[in-house]
């Protein structure tokens, strides 16, 4: 199949499970919210050599928080126990040190709570206190008084949808990732947790040489080898691939984010080919056909 | 003492040792350096509850790196084997991850040197190059090729250089800070690890009602508890305290960067005052006077 | 009136008539379009010095575009005939310029229309052509090709809704100003014209001293001038007032983004009074009464 | 001759006398310089549409401004009239009423001056102020006080510099371009005034078709034509060209530009092609080689 003279390819992307939590931090200002959310998202790409994975999932107007200061919503995944792990964590050392923050549940509605006590580090000062019906602590602090919920929704969503951006050269490509990525900002119940929303040395499972790896390179999927290793999946003129890979609340949003984000690189010249990455649907439970989502 | 009207408290900076690791990350566009450089400082606030801290140091023109291409120097900081963890794990998922990064040593001068050898993700399809004289291994990606230093100086360094802007109200206090950060960033050798440089929730060592916390609110600097706790250290008029943390390559860069942080607060209005966090000499070899920096 | 403690001022805004144009700006990511955009809207704050008031007015996906492309709409507003000279003149200095830019027009229900016919620039190289129905020309350019409209509708706006924010300091009156302006953003139909969106000297018509001045500064509005003129509207403890100016394609926008900008400003710590600017309803058909909107 | 294996042509870049003013912009903090900054030097790309050039020279630090606080310098550039004008205008309408600035001239050795009366506008309530050496005027506003000196000095400059760089496609072309403003960014005495200091659409000097046009699409520049005008300056595998167009203070700060931006274009992959634009030499009395410079 074509999309804007773009070839895709006839595959799916496999994904799997992960708990997600999602955090709404507000501040005085959009920019503030901004900076808390840039920190408590960082390193956590993949969840293979970071605690975590999570990134922004939207900004939010005072019409949309509890406390109707601006926000900036954000998903942590990870297994059940390092989820509430990593929360805690973020939560406590990203977003309670930095100015003006409050914190509030972005998941009411699921079922599955996780206890989030940050009110201890108040040592005895701390109190309680009703902001836009959430029921919340309130820590005096150095600069002045901190805000949040305790109690989190978690829900189990999907990690690892994806698609491959190849392009005839890699500006092309990094370019069509861009907006791919820029488009999936858009999509509710979403991350790209990588580098800028983009992966650049997509890997395999494990390492034919070097067997203490848990993952190398996919040496079938780099340009550079394309006549040195046999089976390579490089397709003739491609000099640069882009993976996206997309976390998200349920199968749906990813779905869409996927849809978007491929949209989108299809608009930008030189990119010729969009293809997914699959274990052959051995491993994930969720397999997401290109052709059924564009 | 005054500087711009505004008092300076007579007192001083305890700062730590800390050994710190500094590395170079270049790009196509300073852009995609600094995206992979923010992932890489992300969750990195403080030693207390995070693996490591770390910040961004400079932007690099292409004069200044070993390629040729814009860059971003970060610093990473913690204990000697933790440091090395860190650089490894940081780099793996968050620089060799990111469109089209390369990697140098920052600090090749230095006599303790750590290994980072990323280059096993390479498969066996890795090889060595001489980049800009540096000893580099190329890793084939699927965005064309990564390219790293695997030998990095670290330094033993300071940790924890400090001073507090205190507002006569919040938004004084915080654009205070602000301010001081801003100046910071123009001064090589620093980083100030708390979201977006500031920190809103300073601690004390442990905590008196809940004795499972290692740290807890410095109710003496909480503004909302200057009536309600006996010996408050927030002078009459103060409504909000930031505390502005350093981390440098050595005492002379943390100095500088308190200067030229404490001068630049001291230009905004509203705020009135100007100290700094130390544990009465007791615990930090470092003992910076503001008086003496200023 | 009070919200959020704030006090509210029994007044109104006094607006007046103005053309205004919109036109969509896309590019290959909605970096490249927000730089054109930002380059076309520049030296564009207020219709007394400046040749047109223009700004931002919102940020689309590739889904609300005509050539699915991400987008930026610019609002251009100014006398009719100043209007279409405008338009022109910053289409082609500011955006055909522009990498990898098209324009749209979007007010395509607008039944006053004006030509902009940049395809001179062709010099007989361009060419019609359909972009998702919509009537372009095209032009060779050393980027590749240009693609725009030429047709653009224009209505009648309204310009110059405002609000006052003050604050008991400058910082908290300027962070309450940015909140504001952060709120305002989301509202589709309107800009903020001036430097970050905020008005610093507000101004009253003619001056008393200087006869040849169109404007000068509005004594009694200036907080360092409240024990020296008489009449000054300075309430007691201000010490920094802010002005948001607001233009927008129809009344009912204005009033939503005065809203929503008094709304967020009144949730800033240190802000403690909004008031509006009038000219005793002598001079704008429009009033907008401050406790009729909130 | 050849850089990093892209082909620089062997030709030379004319260049024009200008007329040019270096406004120092201070604020609070560097992003409220940085937002004047962008407003004043809006609309300003060409002098052929435009009223002016203008564009963001540098960012300046505490040390390095008259008042002690964060500075961005901005060139403005015209005929000696205009450019007196354009300076008085822009500093009115989009310095002036930006929240918390003061302006200095930042050409305090040159010879020619320029008096740049706004303290008419304190309509009687100004007054003289030294401030760090520097003769200004306080003008009371609705923010409090702004602070201007009135006598800027201009210089001769050089309009015009410039170079090309070609791409094997769009894409790489853009990143190319863009690597390239970084690197001229770091530049004193120069700015690029094109919106992100980029031409898309580089133009002949008048029209063979429209004899109304004072300028024209460069068809022999143009990669889609190339097949169909004689005389096509296009190289064989060359798909887009992007100029960048330097303006500065003297000869020879717009040669250390075009020599760093050329620099860094040549490090992005699928930039082909180095050129720069000159009319035969007939018209302008700079003319800068590119081997002479490289």
């Amino acid at each position: 199949m074509e999309l804007n003279g773009v070839t895709i390819d006839d595959t799916y992307a496999e994904a799997f499970p992960t708990w997600v939590a999602r955090v709404i931090i507000t501040a005085v200002t959009e920019e503030w919210a901004y900076k808390a959310a840039v920190e408590a998202t960082g390193f956590a790409t993949s969840a293979i050599g970071c605690p975590c994975e999570a990134g922004i999932e939207s900004f939010l107007s005072g019409d949309e928080t509890p406390d109707g200061r601006p926000g900036v919503a954000i998903l942590i995944c990870a297994g059940k126990k390092k989820v509430k792990e990593q929360v805690v964590e973020r939560l406590a050392e990203c977003i309670l040190t930095a100015p003006t923050t409050a914190v509030f549940d972005g998941l009411p509605d699921a079922e599955e709570r996780i206890a989030v006590k940050l009110h201890f580090f108040g040592d005895g000062y701390e109190y309680k206190k009703d902001v836009g019906g959430r029921n919340c602590w309130v820590i005096p602090t150095m600069n002045g008084e901190y805000v949040g919920e305790e109690d989190f929704g978690i829900v189990k969503g999907v990690a690892g949808g994806n698609f491959f951006v190849m392009g005839e050269n890699q500006m092309a490509a990094l370019v069509g990732a861009q907006a791919a990525v820029d488009a999936i900002a858009s999509i509710c119940g979403v991350i790209t947790s990588f580098p800028g929303g983009i992966v650049a040395s997509g890997s395999k499972v494990g390492s034919t040489k070097y067997k203490f790896m848990p993952a190398s390179t996919n040496e079938k999927y780099c340009p550079t080898l394309r006549e040195k290793v046999p089976d390579s999946k490089v397709p003739e003129g491609v000099k640069a691939i882009y993976e996206i890979v997309i976390d998200g609340v349920d199968e749906d949003a990813v779905k869409e984010a996927m849809a978007e984000g491929i949209q989108a690189a299809t608009t930008v010249p030189g990119v010729v080919f969009i293809s997914a990455g699959n274990f052959g649907g051995s491993l994930g439970p969720f397999k997401i056909n290109l052709a059924d989502i564009l």
